[in-house]
């Protein structure tokens, strides 16, 4: 039996937006229902290289569909000057939960960032106004790229703002989308006041404060990944509806991290998992509802979730080197 | 940068015994010196397949070279009647530590049993008679095989007596191995006093007594590995040298863990660790030691080491599939 191998190319070409936002909606959804199973993820730290590798595996049950898999990924930041390398790296396998054959191997890099998108995609859909036309991005690094791509599948958006001080990097993000949006430069509070914001930056002294941000703006708080990191100013998060992904994730590496260890922040500033605004029982925006916050910090089963999308649609249209990396003689 | 991609026969063909036995021996010793990292197994339970997934990553640096890797395994022990597939899957991703690059992803079920038999074949060079040239065989199932490979290069192994009741089996083995051995069928007793006697079974009701092995024999009790699992009769145990390879997982679910959880043997009855024997900081065999038995129930780190030999025996034979799995550009 052979295992689909799916480089970044078949990942990205597979893993059609529309489709993952929907799969990570039910993962959020089983999640929230208690179907899905998350270890805890393990890390390796290898200080002697400044880096680390994490362990992901996931199991979801959807009640439409399940999914199982695993992904391997590491945080080495020394990679690109030393090494000319990306910082980050993934591997994910993706397996029958009934079997155990590994389906697929794809490339987990570009697979993480569609469903990083994703995820700020599935959130804009609960918290942002209905007719959000507008969509800020703090950052214009790599992660930028698939928030607009997802967002704009949820959302009518026409106009974006894009802030980073890499000049080079705007630069080539307008040129990106300068044909399918009004897309244009701008400062942290331009991109900041349009109805959706999503900050993909690695910042740990806040960029983002209350007043650089609209009377109704949804906010996708997407960089901060580990201890210490922080986009966003305590008063802001203080007048904001927090929704966040899992409690344990995020008040350990998540946006709220560091306020919520020095105690300014505690768990009655947290509205809810974003699990309990898909399944109803946390409300979304509602006409009162401000400003909204997702603090993401990505679950083991986007991964699972987002590798079933891309597995399934390659092997309807015959994509991918089918590979027999297994023996499944007895 | 490409990802070498071995199968089942590339890993049989390249994990040398010798050299895997020289890592593993090093793995271990690594491991007695605190030079390793093994995050415990992380399991998903998947009661609904009768099944389960475990996540094991390490990483160990012994001195002369590190490694780091990621095994995904489960055991689904329908899956032989249900789906004419092996019980247990395993895929191993091989990483280089300094830039957590995937040098290598290859079959991790072949890999598991060659690092299995070389941990056996570590422990019987410290515990077994120096001129053990017998080798009872008390199972003779797909483990088996790697347990006489390993074990007969490092002890002048020339008569084998293997025990199963299952004869086919049996008449598998011994045609595999009749042209290299003295081989023949035999009971439990009669394999139980070979010089050396690995078991390899499943069972959860102790089949070998203590008047089933020599004053002598080394045992290799390699088949526990749940919780339940039981190969050997209490009063062989109280009579024998026991060293296990890891306390946690053996006392969990190696061949000690039911008499451990029965208090029948205590902590005060395990000799150490076969890292502390490798290291020298316990005891092998002496003239007066008796029965020995090593519990050995795998870890991560064996794989880990056990991979690298396969990556590195593959690479200078340009052997496997090179495959641009991940998108390294920045």
């Amino acid at each position: 039996m052979n295992t689909l191998l799916l480089d970044s190319d078949d990942v990205n070409e597979h893993a059609r937006m529309s489709a993952v936002i929907d799969a990570i909606e039910q993962a959020f959804g089983a999640f929230e229902r208690g179907t899905t199973q998350m270890p805890a993820k393990s890390y390796i730290d290898l200080p002697q290289y400044n880096g680390d590798f994490r362990s992901m595996p996931a199991y979801l049950d959807t009640g439409d569909w399940d999914a199982a898999g695993l992904k391997w990924v590491n945080v080495h930041p020394d990679n690109p000057a030393d090494h000319d390398l990306p910082t980050v790296l993934g591997t994910m396998i993706y397996s029958d939960p009934e079997t155990a054959i590994p389906l697929a191997i794809m490339d987990g890099t570009a697979l993480t960032m569609k469903r990083t998108g994703a995820a700020a995609a599935v959130a804009t859909d609960y918290l942002a106004v209905e007719d959000a036309s507008s969509l800020g991005l703090i950052g214009a690094g790599v992660q930028s790229y698939t928030q607009l791509e997802a967002i704009s599948e949820i959302r009518p958006i026409e106009e974006v703002v894009v802030s980073d001080p890499d000049e080079e990097r705007v630069q080539r993000f307008v040129e990106t989308y300068e044909d399918r949006f009004d897309i244009r430069s701008g400062s942290i509070s331009e991109a900041g006041h349009c109805d959706v914001c999503s900050t993909v930056t690695p910042v740990e002294d806040p960029i983002v404060g209350r007043s650089d941000v609209g009377e109704h703006t949804h906010i996708n708080a997407m960089g901060a990944d580990a201890e210490g990191k922080h986009e966003l100013h305590d008063e802001l998060l203080d007048a904001a509806r927090i929704v966040i992904d899992d409690h344990e994730q995020c008040t350990h590496s998540g946006e709220i991290n560091v306020p919520y260890h020095e105690g300014v922040l505690t768990d009655a500033d947290i509205h809810g998992e974003i699990g309990e605004v898909v399944v109803g029982s946390k409300a979304g925006r509602t006409e009162e509802t401000g400003v909204t916050v997702f603090d993401s910090t990505g679950l083991a089963i986007q991964d699972v979730a987002a590798a079933r999308v891309v597995y399934e649609t390659a092997r309807e249209d015959g994509a991918g080197t089918d590979f027999g990396l297994i023996d499944t003689d007895q």
